[in-house]
């Protein structure tokens, strides 16, 4: 089917309208008419081709919400008119343990894609053998395995950071089984760590976000956090050794976890969700003398997300978000590029006129 | 009371005789009169300064084996003519959350001595404020929660090992829940590598041993393994991928762990047991792409250590021994530098004379 989106030609390209056929519907598809689509630094990292394996034209977007418009005549889960969202994921061989286990972002068929998984981008869809295109799009045709139930009362102009920066944040708190007196500390406040902090306060954890300075504080406290550990205070950082079950490091580049290791107790776990790349070196006393872990998680399963979506719906729990336009995006990537928002930018995708 | 050990006066010197004061005993304590002692590359560390904090003279040994020869009135766990153990703890606050789990290796106030834990050697007497001296003597005098019952059926001439390398190797595994199915390797086949192997494989796992080459494959399948895996094999490497739940590296100098850690599956553990220091650059993506875990481990709890004992004499594992005499100890430290010694050694205290 045709289908219009925005793209890159290359890596030093900017985004433009870029009109492409999406698959017919498979008996097993369903077709989405895409509403909202979150902007996720992912994104960014993909139309710059920063993990160097980036097909053009390349359409980025993995935090979707659409309608259902069409179905295949073998879908039972979904139907016309439903709303929808796909994540990061659109397959997996849904048949070996991990899969079993609805831990689809392990599928061991998924591990032999660049990106780990059957990407909605980044993944080569498993018949046709083309590249998939993202979410920054007017349609999205998807088996219906890939595409989750959104639970009534969840806005869904607000919704869509659920299904990537929601959702790997989710993951480890759940890994952790994190609730209430579980001490977790949220390292930087972004989309990711914004999204942290409202989960694990939901949970009942006691939260903390670790910053560079204090500037953040309000921010931290408003939505929920109990207390801000400024990162450049040694006296503060001292003082809190040995006092976290949990911490979620979303900071997206490369850096050293040296100074935060000492502040787990003992068997406390580090989670990096925010970098895939070099680990800087660091020491294994904190590991050694204290049995602390240092592990990573990608984003979670189909039936966690779900999970997520059927919780924030119930919490009443939506990411910080600011709705911008279609046309607009080169300036959104422009602020991403700056840093520094707590919100996260969701593309209403009534902007993107099929013509 | 006047005894007599072998002890260092500073980082250059030979280890000789040394008489010195051990603490008269306190109500709760036993003195033991030492007859093995296992010879840890700890000590080497120690005598040498390399952890920046020995004071001297320096006595080291903390594998300790002996004969209870006096009792406290308070003593309640041994009398006299129990043959008992002593590892590398000799003290604990007993009171805080780890002593009270068991875990006295992590309480919160051995984690104020710089190695993390109230040592046999390393650590400082609370009520005298005395550095603590090694096993490497004639006597021992300890607080009776710290002395081992060593079961009847264990050969103690080959038994002192397990109270460092046997214990060091069993907590990670006890913590992974090895058993049966469960697929074990080990990095390194020294003292530390050999136990972790006999170990795994009586609790039913499936063991490889990752050495460099070929070399040790013998070594390896004698002592129980099923496999060789060589670290050199790129193809053999590259097959390997995603197929242990637990990496025990016993390797005790500096080294990079990249090469490892896509041999974990889907979250599967490195348990760094044999190095403390740096962990040099390796790379967040097996981490993030199958959530595995990076993790080290400290000894273990007095109570796992008795389970261990227990296990050992129950299933007849005794580690691989050499029995030298104290006099021989500074040619044992050249073998120890030079490496590659399967085996552990064990002084045999009887040679020790007291005057």
């Amino acid at each position: 089917m045709r289908t219009v989106g925005f793209a890159c030609t290359s890596a030093e390209d900017t985004l433009n309208p870029f009109h492409f056929d999406r698959r017919n519907p498979r008996p097993n598809d369903v077709v989405m008419e895409i509403l909202y689509c979150g902007v996720c630094h992912s994104d960014l990292h993909w139309v710059r081709n920063d993990w160097g394996h980036t097909p053009y034209p390349a359409i980025p977007g993995h935090e979707i919400i659409g309608r259902v418009i069409e179905t295949g005549p073998d879908v039972t889960r979904h139907k016309i008119g439903d709303i929808v969202a796909v994540g990061c994921m659109v397959d997996s061989c849904q048949n070996c343990d991990q899969c079993r286990k609805g831990e689809e972002q392990y599928c061991r068929e998924g591990q032999k894609h660049p990106i780990g998984m059957n990407g909605v981008y980044g993944g080569i869809d498993v018949v046709d053998n083309t590249p998939n295109m993202g979410g920054y799009s007017k349609h999205l045709v998807v088996r219906q395995e890939f595409a989750l139930k959104v639970p009534k009362g969840l806005d869904i102009s607000k919704a869509a950071p659920l299904l990537c920066a929601g959702i790997t944040t989710w993951s480890p708190l759940r890994t952790c089984q994190v609730g209430p007196g579980t001490r977790v500390a949220v390292i930087g406040l972004g989309g990711l760590g914004q999204m942290a902090v409202k989960l694990a306060v939901a949970l009942g954890a006691e939260v903390t976000v670790i910053s560079r300075s204090d500037k953040k504080q309000q921010d931290a406290l408003a939505i929920g956090a109990d207390k801000l550990l400024a990162s450049s205070n040694d006296k503060a950082m001292q003082a809190a050794v040995n006092s976290f079950d949990l911490i979620i490091d979303t900071i997206p580049v490369e850096h050293d976890i040296t100074p935060y290791l000492p502040l787990l107790d003992v068997d406390g776990t580090f989670s990096m969700v925010g970098q895939i790349g070099p680990l800087p070196t660091t020491t294994t006393l904190p590991l050694v003398y204290g049995r602390r872990r240092i592990t990573g998680s990608l984003v979670g399963g189909i039936r966690e997300t779900q999970e997520l979506l059927n919780f924030c719906a119930r919490k009443n729990i939506l990411p910080d978000t600011k709705t911008v336009a279609m046309q607009d995006i080169n300036d959104v990537f422009k602020e991403l590029e700056k840093g520094d928002t707590h919100y996260r930018f969701v593309i209403d995708m009534s902007t993107l006129k099929a013509d």
